[in-house]
Order: C-alpha cells, then structure tokens, then sequence
C-alpha cells in the first residue's frame, strides 16, 4: 500500500486538530482511500508546547525549509494564516513540485491570483476547502457539483463569531459589549476581535466564493464592509416585531454584467432557513438558474471541523496522485482563459429592501417630516411603527421597513434627515434580505 | 477542444431538463470543463412528443442499442428509473467501456453491488447525485468532503411529495388526503403516490447514503417503514403545542456495531434548521465524530434541478477522462475490501423518544390506568396533556411526551392500553428525534 507524506506549516489549534485526525481516523481514511498517509514533518516557531496530540520523534522543525526541500513530502499544509510568510511559503512548495492544502482565507483572498496561476502552471492542485465554512464543503460544491449551474447569489453567514454575539444577543437581549466580552471567555473571539465583528474575515471568504463561482477575481480591499459593533438589541426587538432576525452576511450577486459584492448586517425572514442558524454555527445559501437554492449548514470554525476539511482536501489530492493526476480540476474552477476581472459596485449603487431606526421627539408632525423627505427621494414606506412615549426626554424609536430602494437616495434621504431638529441621535440603517 | 459524446436513455421530465441545461449552459461548462460536450443520442420510446428542448435531427432514437453499442459515446445517461430494463441497460453500458450516470435511486438502493461492481471492475466511474436530494451536493460531499470522517447519523427530508404534504397539512390545518390532493394538482404528487407517501422512495435514498457513508451495503426491504397516511391534523397541532413540527424523516445511525435504518413520520424541535424545510425541499444532516454536523437543504426533485446534478456528474467524468483518468473514487466510496454488509435493527430494537397519542373516554383515573401500564414497561413519562372534554361522546384526546426508551417496550404497553375499554381507538405514536 502506498503511503503519501505531508508536510505540516503552523502546528496552532487547526494544525493539531489535522494530526489529531491523521492519528484517530487513520483506520477509516485508509478504508477509504486505498493508502497510508504519515506526518513527515511539522514546522513551527514552538515545538515545545504539548498541544495534547501525538507527534513522532524527530517530525518537529522550526526550520520550514526541512518541510519545503524534502523531495519525499507530496503535499504541504499550510496552516499559519495570514499573508506573509505563508504567501513565499506556498510559493516555494508548489515551485518544488508540492501540492498544497491551507485554511488560509486571507492569503487566497488577496493573492489567490498568483498562488492560483502558480498552481496550475506547475499541473499542481490546492484544496482551500477550509479557508471558507470551516466542515461545510462549498468550495467542492461550487467547483464539482454546480459545474452546469449560472450561480448568480451567495449569502453567508460565514463568521462563528459574529454570529455567536449576534445569537446571544437575540437570545438574552443584552448588548454587543456584553456578548462579545462572553464570546472571548468561551474562546469564540479573540482579544482583538476586530477582523470578526468588523466583516474583514468575511469579506475574504465571500471574495474567494466570488472568484470561483463566476470566474471573477475581485479586490478584497474594495468590498464595502459593515460590521455588528453598532447593532443594539433595539434593533434585534424591532427586527422581531417585523418578523425578521439580524445576521452579519456576506453577499455576492452576479447577474453577467453588474457585481454586487458587500458584507453587511441584514435582516432575514424567521421563516428563512437561514434564520435559525445560530451559535457558532454558519451557513452558505447558492443560488442560480437550474436549482433555485441551495443551502449549507454547519461548524464554520474549531480544530476538529475545520482539520477534517484540510484532511477532506489531503485524501482528495492523494486519490489523484493514485491514478497519476497532478489536478483535474482547475484551482479557480473556470479554465484560465475565462477569468476575467469585474468592478465591485459601490454600495452607493446598489438596490435593497431596507430597515430604518430613528430616535426622534414624540411631537406631533415628525413621520410627516420624515416621510416627506423619504418621498422627495423616491423612496416609498412599507410599514411603520412608533414604540412607546418619550418618558425619559431622550425621544422614542421609530422604526420603518422600506419598499425596495437606491441605496444613494437612502444615504441622500439620511443626511437630511438627520438634519432635522425632532432627530435626536443619528440614525441607523439596516438591509434587508429576503 | 475536445468534443465528449453523451448517450441519454429515457426522455422524460429529467431527461428533457438535461437536454435544456446542456444546450442553455453550453458556454459556462465549456468556460469551466475545457471540452464540449454533445449529446449524440437519445433513445426513448416515444420519440414523436415534443419536450420543448431542442434536439438535433438524427438524435432521438427507440433503440437503446444505437447508444449502448455506438464506440464514440462515452458516457450514458440513464433517466428511466425502475429496477427494469434499467439494470440490463447499465450493466451493458458497463461492458462496453462506458462511464454512467443516473437519478435511478430505486435500481442502485436494490443492485448497488452488482452495478457499483462492474463500475469497478472496469475502471469505470459511476455518477449518482441525482439519486438523492436532485440539486443536494450529498453523494459527493460524503464520498470526497467528509473522507476523513466517522460518519455516525444521517438524518433526511428527502422525499418532496411527503414534505410538501406535511407542511401543507402543518400551514392550512388540513387533513392527509386533501393535502395530497393538492400536491397532485400542482404536479408535486403522482396519481399513484404510494412511493412516496409511505415511505419507499425515502428507504432507497437512505440505502444508498448508508452505504456510503459506512461501507455498509443493506438490504432495502429490510428498512422499517412507516409512512405519512396517518398522520391526523390533531398530531401535527399537538406537535406544535410541544414545540416542534411533524417531517417524514429517513434515519441512519451507525455506533460500528449496530445499525439503525428506518424511515418514519418524527417530530422535531422547531428551532432545529430543518423544522423550517418546508414544501417541496429536501434536507440531509451528517454527523459524525469532527464536524458535528453538516445540514444541506435544496430542492429534491424537479427536471433542471435534478438535471444539474446530472449533468454537475458529466462535467466530473469529463474532468477525469481529460487527464487520462477512469475513476479515481470507489464508486460505494470505500474500498471494496472494506465493504462489509451489516443487518439493520428491527424497529423493536431500537430506542427513541416518543410522541403518543391517546382517545379516552372523560372519566376518572384513566391516566393512573394508562401511566401504569406504561410504568410496568420501564417507560417514564416527560410530559402530558389532555386536550378538551368530551363533547360529543367520541372520547378526548391525551397526548404525552416519553423520555428514551425502548420501542419493544412501548409496543407492548400500546398493545395492553388498546385493550382498556377507556381507549376509544387504536392508539398512535410518533418517534421523536431530538
């Protein structure tokens, strides 16, 4: 029985949880896969700690090239994340002949184009189907099984953390602060939680779905980006009211020509799929010409599920290797000659149903000001509710829903509004998807 | 470019959805294939209805022999359905050299072993990821995403007559048979529906994820079944009034030893992601010991559905066959080796939670009679109630909630409570999964 050696890059929570898996599954992938697969080499800047997994003598470096220069190792593992050195890292192991496997979103997300081409050239694969929903296997699925299918939206709810604040704060109606500052105790944020809760981390995943679901490579950089900081648990109540739960969601719509790629809060339907994807949990929704919907649930994050889709990744280069294949597949799921760079739209150009939050004086003749100027910029009401009475000076809430709208006319409508002097604090807005 | 020539055997509603996307999508599967891709014949028996898909001259014949000996045809297409002349075509197809793809869930849930061997044998790939959930990436995500994976439970909506069925009968307060009247009309439900209504068609899909997920091939009609005609409108409110919501379910769970394959009505919470797949969807949930679990939820059935899982097949026989490559997966996705047939528990075997409902007569100490009974079979009770009095002399409704226990046990205590002259009629239970 042939047995394939891999190369382990960053021996963090990810890291052991592939060698963790390596050793407890080994039995069921070699059912499976007809071959052994062996650790060879594990680099890491501490191989001192215990990470509670068991490691041959002699598999621990600290030098990276001991893993990107043995001629023996098939594939690498890159598991450190972030751009450099893990960008020169790959580099260097598809140059020397090995395939590779990352969880890396951020580097795929920014250098995917040269990590990709590099890849190809050399008739290599990457499986990257940890760098986006953790266990959940869309980057297969787009790649392999809707091959035949115009995909023309994504929505993902692809942060754990964000949407565990967002949970607890739906769940026990208590305060950003108060959420995160429980996410970080159960070890679901980091200490600075900012690329989480700001809408970097999904922006880069929705950027690599983009590119692979219509061969459209985009600047990451150019995504609008909204984080959950300034969701209060008023608007989870009036979501409520409305019939509708608060998610951070990336988007990416594609209709051939126009690119409507963003990360934002959205409200969603409670009667949506999506809706009761809550905790830690995430979801990715696809949707094209030939299947309407498609949607995918599970652990966007951890060792254990995030490890077993970097092994899903392993045994599916090394059933290649088996039948002599390099790839099959292309990296970027369409043929070179069709990738082709598209302009993000400006969220200012973009159409959406909306929620607005006011915080306004409970004086007679507010709504007709505020309609007014809703009015003048084509913007047209759907519902409407004005909760409680000011008893404490500070205003009262007024919450509407809005017909589909031009995001520029709502900005335009906001600015006057918030002008006015019944307006007492600045006002929110919140898109709505459904 | 390479030019691939497909054979498709059995023209009906999937069949004239492959012909669609195959022509509609052409330029997006070339974009990502790199080939073309042409069907050369079709044969059906009927070659004179127009299906609105546009079909070459030359194309459409009655004898499957000008596909299944014609040299150029790579892949055949098999959308008859049926055990008959299905197996005989596929097993020709085989002999001669070809790759095949079917939605046939029937023909490889009972000959699984003797087509998956063939495939095989012959270095053939076989695609089947229309056979279960249509658009669902199932098949393919247990057969490559979750390679490294234990798989422990399966649990599935994956027959969109009975969905739409139950959720009609859950949203419009309906009984059974105008439920099903409706799906007839609106093409949801065929003049015959007993496949689908009574659990068969759920008991081949669950056959075929069993052994895949496993390596353990069953016998089909070895499946406890239970089916939805007698589901009351009173049992899908008293779901509700205890939280959760009636969906026919076709459950596999695997602990290495003892297998548990049934298909049933069960309860389940509504605030579990797959309370809220209603109507026509489908929806799979995999645990195992890593991910946790993994929900896929999309359309079951329908000709461009289904039709994208088959042609999503073609694109990865095509995608092999451009590097020289027959097969590079076990077709029953573990190596033959490791295949071992396991018999399923009996439905007395197993253990559940359980749903019961009860009509008694209005009077005294009926529960103290009904609790003891079950008491004397070690079944405890979690919750009850007793809905109305007795009006019209029909007797009342008492439902009530059990905590695990085992079915034997619970049959057993139906049989002696039945018995009671209090009990106005044959008692009911539903299996609860949680």
């Amino acid at each position: 029985m042939k047995n394939v050696k891999l190369g382990l890059i960053g021996f963090g929570t990810i890291g052991a949880g592939v060698i963790k898996i390596l050793s407890s599954n080994a039995d069921i992938i070699q059912e499976r896969l007809g071959a052994s697969v062996q650790i060879a080499k594990i680099a890491d800047m501490d191989i001192t700690t215990d990470r509670g997994v068991p490691v041959e003598p002699g598999v621990l470096t600290t030098d990276v090239d001991d893993i990107l220069n043995d001629p023996e190792i098939e594939i690498v593992i890159e598991l450190i994340g972030g751009y450099e050195p893990a960008r020169t890292f790959h580099l260097k192991a598809i140059q020397n002949g090995k395939h590779v496997v990352t969880a890396n979103k951020a580097l795929l997300a920014k250098h995917g184009e040269e990590i990709f081409s590099a890849v190809d050239q050399k008739g290599l694969s990457i499986g990257f189907e940890a760098a986006v929903g953790g266990a959940i296997p869309i980057i297969r699925s787009i790649r392999e099984a809707f091959a035949a299918n115009k995909i023309n939206t994504i929505e993902g709810i692809v942060n754990g953390t964000a949407n565990y604040i967002l949970s607890k704060m739906s769940d026990e109606n208590c305060d950003f602060q108060t959420a995160l500052k429980e996410a970080q105790e159960k070890g679901y944020a980091e200490a600075d939680p900012t690329f989480d809760v700001e809408g970097n981390d999904s922006a880069h995943k929705i950027a690599i779905l983009t590119r692979l679901a219509y061969g459209v490579p985009i600047d990451v950089d150019e995504i609008p980006l909204q984080g959950i900081t300034r969701i209060t648990p008023e608007d989870i109540e009036c979501a409520r009211e409305f019939g509708y739960r608060i998610k951070l969601l990336a988007i990416s719509k594609f209709d051939g020509n126009g690119l409507d790629v963003r990360v934002h809060p959205a409200m969603i339907p409670v009667d949506h799929p999506m809706a009761n994807v809550n905790g830690v949990l995430n979801a990715i929704r696809i949707c094209d010409d030939l299947m309407e919907e498609n949607i995918l649930v599970g652990h966007g994050a951890g060792s254990l599920p995030t490890g077993s889709a970097v092994v899903g990744d392993v045994v599916e280069i090394i059933r290649n290797s088996l039948v002599g294949v390099g790839t099959r597949v292309p990296a970027q799921s369409f043929q070179k000659s069709h990738v082709k760079p598209i302009a993000i739209k400006k969220i200012e150009e973009i159409e959406a149903e909306y929620f607005l939050r006011f915080r306004v004086k409970d004086v007679p003749g507010v709504l007709a000001k505020i309609s007014g100027i809703l009015g003048n910029h084509s913007i047209s009401i759907a519902s409407m509710i004005q909760r409680g009475r000011d008893d404490d000076g500070k205003g009262v809430p007024l919450v509407m829903m809005l017909h589909l709208s031009n995001e520029k006319n709502i900005q335009d409508a906001l600015v006057e509004i918030d002008r006015l002097d019944v307006v007492c604090e600045k006002s929110n807005l919140i898109r709505v998807e459904s």
